[in-house]
Formats: structure tokens, sequence, C-alpha cells
């Protein structure tokens, strides 16, 4: 079964955690893509009824148009459950996020949630997190020389390109993305970026998911935290 | 003595701190806008070379009026000493800043200083901070749902307005201020704005000064930290 099936899957799978009148957040990337497109087929035909809060632009053309039911985040009081995938996801349920630029509106819609669940394919579950490059979300205004002092910490930073422009988020931001191989404390890390003037949000989801559904060639695998 | 003359004559104080090939970081607000005039009569009648970096729209215009040689923090190697105001600094010399919307540019720029001076008159010198609205800088998407996180604290939030609409900030930001009355620790309170999602900066400035000149009746008073 190829990646793009195991995806599919999944996605679909992670649908089944949605109910009539719940507020759903729709996540953004190749996985939460299959999904979105079954939540609006089961609206579709099966009358399923809810309201859609989206995580990127990206989502937000999407839904509409799919007619899925939208509102913006301020005008609902909290999210039932956020489905979204994940760039890698490590043995103690860390997780980083931001492969498709949209980590800062995810963490805001996920901070607002009552449930999350991930989406992935089996490549992403991972013993630790780093391999993956941390993507960093960025004051525009100074960031070259927060991308020096990044670099004085041995972080490997790359600036997220979008051809020759550096790359400019949903949220007017840059991210710099940061080449760790490995990451043995998250938390830690987390606090240190958290505390750094400049940064805006950075692509570790602490502690934040509450079921993973892992597609894989045997079935989809349901890891509830 | 006027309020604003003690502003005035603090503000020129300050620029004797400048001298020839430095770069400085120039502050916002009724204060440094005295402090920039005495920069730009200098570079004039003086014939004083500096680079500049401006910390606001604002100040950007006004140095720019007055033909001060400037740069992007981006093409300068850090600052040699910035001069701000403050709208309040505590007995331990933490500060809060933002009453003029400017505290993420003006702590990033600080953040780059190998010198922070603050000018102030001697109503900004307080026991405990608190009395000035804390002003937080945050992302709109989600703004909503952060307030009533905020006003669920007990923090007492408001909107900072322009006119009907909310203010936008130069990064693109709304600013909520916290009415507090009181700070008991400004450390604990920074750490906790500093990990809360969808906040992108707070007006605490935690023992960042290096000088503070105050303004007084009987002359400028000269605070080492």
């Amino acid at each position: 079964m190829s990646q793009e099936e195991l995806k599919k899957r999944v996605g679909i799978e992670s649908v089944k955690y949605i109910e009539d009148g719940m507020v759903v957040g729709l996540g953004t990337g190749s996985t939460a893509k299959h999904m979105v497109d079954e939540v609006a087929r089961r609206i579709k035909e099966e009358g399923l009824q809810i309201t859609a809060v989206t995580t990127s632009t990206q989502t937000q053309l999407q839904a509409e148009s799919l007619n899925i039911p939208l509102k913006k985040l301020d005008e609902v009081d909290g999210i039932d459950v956020v489905i979204d995938g994940a760039d890698e996801i490590s043995a103690e349920f860390d997780g980083i996020k931001g492969g498709g630029a949209a980590l800062l509106f995810e963490k805001i819609v996920a901070n607002y949630a009552r449930k999350i669940i991930w989406v992935v394919d089996e490549s992403k579950m991972v013993d630790k997190l780093g391999k993956f490059p941390l993507p960093i979300e960025v004051i525009p205004f100074g960031s070259q020389n927060l991308y020096h002092r990044f670099e004085s910490f041995g972080w490997n930073p790359r600036f997220r390109m979008n051809g020759v422009d550096k790359l400019v988020t949903d949220g007017g931001h840059h991210i710099i993305d940061l080449h760790l191989s490995r990451i043995e404390n998250p938390q830690e890390l987390a606090a240190t970026l958290n505390n750094m003037v400049g940064v805006v949000e950075h692509g570790i989801f602490e502690q934040m998911v509450d079921i993973v559904l892992v597609g894989a060639e045997d079935g989809v695998k349901t890891l509830t935290v």
C-alpha cells in the first residue's frame, strides 16, 4: 500500500470521532486533506451536522470548495475535537508540527480544543523528535539577527523559502527551520524558545494530543494517550 | 516645571551617551521624541556621526523628517546603545513598556543592544509595577478566546482600540491591556505569558535596563543598574 493510501485510510478513520452538533477543528496537510474530504462526504451523504473551524488558508479554501459549514475561531465557544496531522510523534507523545507552515494557527486551535486527534502514517512515529526540522515562526523584524543567534547555538537554522523570497505565513511571519537531528528534551527546548524575543511560536506540541491514529499496512492503530 | 519640560530635559541629557560611530536604537514615545530631536540637532550642529535603527513607524517617520541616517535592524550587527522611554519602572528595575503600542519592536531592538538606557520623568518610578495597564501583543486569530481566558484569570483585559476598530500594531497584531493594579512577581507573570499560545510579546521588560535617567524638578538623576 502506498504512503498516500495509508494517509487516506487514516484520514477517513478519524472522521468516525465526529458527531452531530460538534464544533470541529480541521487541520492542515496531506493527511488532514483526506479527513476534510471525508467530512464533506459525510455531510453530503449522511446529513452530518457540524460547524468547522479551519487552521490555515489552504484548509479554508478546501473546506469552502466542499461546502463545509465554517465559522471563525472567535465566533465559537471552544472546539469539541480537532483532527490534524503531525510531522513526527515521539514515544512520549510529544509532536513536531509545521511542515505545512500552519503551526501557529494549528496550535491556537488546538489550545481551545477539548479533544485533539492526530492522524499520521507509520513513518511519522519516532523514538525521539528532531530528525524532522523544527519549524519556528518568527517576527520578520530582526529575524536575521535571530537567525544568527540560532546559528550561534548550533541549531543549524534555515529560512523557509517560497521561491526566491522568504515564506510568509498566514499570520504574516517568517519560518526558520532548525535542523537539530535529535531533541533530547522537548520540554526544555520549548521553554527556551518560548522565552526568546522574536519567536512567535514553535513547532513542538508538548503533551497536547489525546488520540493518535496511525495508518499502517495491517490497518489503523489507535493510540490513546 | 511641567511634565513636558521634565521629559525634554531628560531626553536631551540621554543623548550625551551617544558617541561617534555608534549604532543607536531610537525608542518610541513622548520622552523618546525629545531624544530623537536632540540626536538630529547634534548631527546637524556638531557633526555627530551615527547610524540609527528605529523601533516603530512613528519614530521612523520622525527620524526621516530630521534626516537622521537610518538602517534596518537586520542591516546592522547589533546596537551599541538604545534609548527609550518606559511607562513604569519598579524599585527592582523591571519595567512596563508598550503604552505607545511599540513594545514588540522595542523589545526586539533592546534584545540586540549592548547598552539600554531608559528616559522617564519621575512620575514613572514606582515601588511595584501594575498600576499602568500591562500591554500584551496578541495574534488576532483567536484573540477573542484569549481575551476570555485572560478574563477567567481575573486579569481585567481590555482590547486597545483605534477609534471603533481594534488597534493593529506595526507587526500586524492586536494589543490587550491587562488592568492588574499590582504585579507582585513580574518574573512569574512574564513566564506564564511567554508560555501562552497566541501571546506574541508582553510589556514586562525584566532586568533589561542598564541606566535609567529620571527627570525631576531638581535635575536629572542617573540610576545605574
